[in-house]
């Protein structure tokens, strides 16, 4: 089985970006802490599991935002060394882009379909909260992998959005290292 | 120096209570597992944190919705096994109440000060979202000692509000049981 799991650094207040993101300032405001455990304070833990979740991704899905946000950072590989990521958008660009990247217009959950045929035994990974919050309710979303920061944005993009109804979770991992707690859920319903 | 902690579980989305609190609902709705880790999943290393925390309290802040809220559910000796509890309300209620309350009608920099003086070598427990969120750009909110669940409620009682600029937090201690991520926070800057 293919799983599917969104990995993502948030701020204890839940956010993933802080204020005024774009393409100049990907991050936002405050939030220069916030990938700390993938870059200066990165532990031996932490760049295990790191390497873990790079090694294990046979596709990314993200939304159009992260896409054009970003997009010039990741370069010709993507974000994750070149696997196939998949772009969830209303229409296509029409500039030249990485051929890494492929774009789907119909929908997060056509889009996740394709990655996960494209993944095979590997995982699919969710980019961005967008993709996450729209495959979560369709019951798309096997895990959610979530390193917690100590650190409050008070703003930005928020990791989850509003629910029709609560969502249990089953810890199943967590890593405690100095810069993060990163903190693996199983959706179980 | 007195210690000013809030202490509260939080959802992994960030939620104190589900949608829909009231007297009648006061976690609000699919919010029954948020307090888990102090019934019935509780572990020896849950009961020794919540008795800790017991302990170590001194007095109490809270917001007049708290109060309202679960009054009745607390009995006469409030939350904390009777120690003494400030409310910050605009009007204090004329209806009879436990003596173990206290109204504080002039903010709530003025109750955390009051329930300061009470506790003397012991802590301030900050009791609801409200408090915290008024407290801590007063910059009066030492520690913070978030018990996350395994659970995205999608809606209710946000334990953070907005800021107007980012809070740097030190992870001091963390503490995993079953049912919870016990995270204890210093409020850096």
């Amino acid at each position: 089985m293919t799983l599917v799991t969104c990995d993502m650094s948030m701020s204890l207040d839940g956010y993933v970006t802080g204020p005024n993101d774009s393409r100049e300032n990907p991050f936002g405001d405050g939030a220069d802490t916030l990938h700390d455990w993938l870059f200066d304070a990165a532990t031996d833990e932490d760049r295990a599991l790191l390497q873990g979740g790079l090694e294990g991704t046979g596709a990314v899905v993200m939304g159009r935002v992260s896409f054009d946000k970003c997009v010039e950072m990741w370069g010709e590989n993507g974000p994750t060394n070149g696997v196939p990521c998949y772009v969830v958008t209303h229409e296509a660009p029409t500039e030249s882009h990485p051929s890494v990247y492929t774009f789907v217009t119909d929908g997060v959950a056509s889009a996740i379909k394709q990655a996960k045929d494209t993944a095979g035994t590997k995982s699919v990974g969710l980019h961005g909260a967008s993709v996450m919050q729209q495959g979560l309710p369709l019951g798309l979303v096997d895990e959610l992998f979530v390193h917690v920061v100590p650190l409050l944005l008070g703003g930005g993009t928020p990791l989850f959005g509003s629910l029709d109804s609560a969502v249990t979770l089953e810890r199943v991992d967590a890593v405690i290292t100095p810069a993060a707690t990163h903190l693996r859920f199983r959706v179980v319903k």
